[in-house]
């Protein structure tokens, strides 16, 4: 199935469906998280369309990894299109990825991994498979290997990653006490050139707009999609030198797996295991190391964090019109099943409702008609919905989040 | 009952309760019009105001003249505090007010009448007292009495009335046409300044902003707020001279009125009364001719014709706490019975709904939660609400209006 050159390692892709997309609420719930969530009006939830974009690149079975709670819903929805891990608990991106890294391991020595989450856009899906043989490619030479998308604004919602440009004498430019003569190896950049890769200098947290906005200048700093392409034995490998308790822990419980002892293993070891991040775990001490590489990369990708992000996709050229059941007057999207009226209004419409929604005179404003709960918030303030949570709890109404 | 002088003509006040108020959608609907909503949360009706409002100065049993359709709401929400005429048919105001005249001119040929609408605002309830009883001492010299709501803004949802300041030298600035030399008479105004009232030179309509602007820095601008005081006979004598017919019509309803042949006698006749406003019928002609007066006033008058303007006097100094239930985070007032969050909002929410409203980073907006129909207006534009009714029908969703 895999587009990669033939007899290139076999490639399984990872999906983590994990975290509740607060800032999406009351479309997601505690208990129906947002990639479970039909966000563009396609028919599919996010979690489909994430497996229908890997399953062409994929050589074995994909592997989602969800929290317990949601497995019922995740398998439903997977069907025969992915396997299921759960687990027990929320331990962070690390254990869930490097337990599917060793259960990919443990069925092929060679295996790369390719882990994307499951609660993302893509736009142009061939582009996005281009970037992942690209970053195929890339990961053959021992690296870890993420895909960086071409800014076209100063977004302060994503991390960002810094391209390594030249030698040593920009690495002042790098995070501090990383310089590049305490990294042991690093492979040669000839041979990284001809995958379509370049050497990472450094990973960065989302930045104050100011940052952001001095990145799009420079020129050599890309969003961080927090996805990763790396071989299952130089992941572990590589955590065994960073945190070596974790990447023995999914290992038993990988070795476990799919025995009669599986279960008792895991509910055993996970909650053992150190609860942390993939890009605090891995990403950032490796591309101190020069072990890190990025395939620049464009194709329409978001992560549609909240209502803003999602407003400025469902407009995005090229969106298709699929994603739109109904236009009103003015200007007013409607994503799914409310009737609604606008006048003198730019607004987004979504949630299922059996109540009209009329719009006046609003500019930049998403309006969300859930049956037990309404939101109304300026497009530039999505990113507080995540707050509400709080308030609800405060108000005594915890049953709406 | 009257303050005013012992002996003075019996004051009889009438309360048009007309119009349906389409651009406070979707609390009013066409049955249930604004005059029957508590727009304030003080427990009563804008209707129930009015009427608490005329009583102090009431000397005979206050008439509400209203539509067929609303004459049973009307009657029970009056009680025993009001007589209700019912309209077989919209006429426009003056064939109620001429047709209420005449029935308190059979009753008293010395009456004195008050016209208020049902569906304003007033703040400062004594210094409406106050100022109109110096309209019923002007009308007492058989003018048309009006009353001039200093005007603090300017606004253009409101007609003006000028004031006649001087001599006619200043005739230049009145309406074209309407000399005064072409003024068969007028009261002299000596008289007339003793009452506290002043000559009115005459009314404009809805002007445009840079003209409100202009009446504003002129300061001979005064709100019409829709109050008329007059004698019954002098009304009656005056329309007789501009309406020959609508004057006959309505002392002939009024002379069967209370008889058995009423009913029969109003139905006959009523269809083939003048439909037009007491501004264009009397206000207007008889300011041309000099027989018109004001009284300047400021008593915290609105016409709440809107969502912008209801926000404005819900949020003006000494509103009362009682118009607002709840004020969540951020600033926002909640009228009604809906559990409301906010953050970063500046907003006003009302209506009744077991749906729970979010309102984040928005500001200077209206959310109105009705059970059918949820409106989200910016207060800048809430005059653009009435047109929604069209948009409705042309969705099929009339049923909503």
């Amino acid at each position: 199935m895999s587009s990669a050159s033939p007899g290139s390692p076999p490639f399984v892709p990872v999906v983590p469906a994990g975290g509740a997309g607060t800032r999406l609420w009351p479309l997601s719930r505690r208990d129906r998280p947002k990639f479970l969530l039909d966000l563009t009006g396609g028919g599919r939830s996010l979690l489909q369309e994430t497996l229908a974009r890997v399953a062409p690149l994929a050589d074995r079975m994909p592997i989602v990894v969800t929290g317990a709670a949601h497995e019922a819903d995740v398998a439903h929805q997977v069907g025969d299109g992915a396997r299921v891990l759960a687990e027990p608990s929320p331990r962070g991106s690390m254990p869930a990825i490097a337990l599917a890294a060793a259960i990919a391991l443990g069925e092929d020595e060679d295996a790369v991994i390719g882990s994307f989450a499951a609660d993302h856009l893509v736009g142009d899906e061939e582009a996005f498979v281009r970037a992942v043989d690209a970053a195929r490619r890339a990961a053959a030479l021992g690296l870890l290997v993420t895909i960086g998308i071409e800014p076209d604004r100063p977004a302060t919602g994503f991390g960002y990653i810094q391209e390594q440009r030249t030698g040593p004498e920009e690495d002042a430019g790098r995070g501090a006490g990383h310089g590049v003569d305490d990294a042991p190896t690093r492979a040669a950049d000839e041979p990284l050139a001809a995958t379509g890769a370049v050497p990472v200098a450094r990973f960065v947290e989302k930045p104050s707009r100011e940052v952001a906005e001095q990145f799009l200048a420079d020129g050599d700093f890309r969003w961080n999609a927090g996805m990763f392409v790396v071989g299952a034995r130089v992941l572990l490998d590589a955590l065994a030198r960073q945190i070596p308790s974790l990447a023995e822990g999914v290992l038993r419980i990988a070795g476990a797996h799919g025995t009669p002892e599986g279960p008792r293993v895991l509910a055993e070891l996970w909650p053992t295991l150190t609860n942390i991040a993939i890009d605090h775990a891995l990403a950032e001490p490796l591309a101190a190391r020069g072990e890190v590489a990025m395939v620049p990369a464009a194709f329409g990708w978001d992560d549609v964090g909240d209502f803003g992000a999602l407003a400025r996709q469902l407009r995005a050229p090229g969106a298709g019109g699929a994603a739109v059941r109904s236009v009103a007057d003015g200007d007013v999207l409607v994503l799914g099943d409310v009737e609604t009226v606008g006048l003198d209004a730019r607004a987004t419409v979504y949630g299922s409702s059996d109540r009209l929604v009329a719009l006046v005179g609003v500019s930049g404003v998403s309006v969300v008609a859930a049956e037990d709960a309404l939101l109304v918030v300026a497009d530039d303030s999505a990113q507080e919905v995540g707050a509400l949570g709080t308030l609800l709890d405060e108000l005594g109404r915890g049953d709406l989040r």
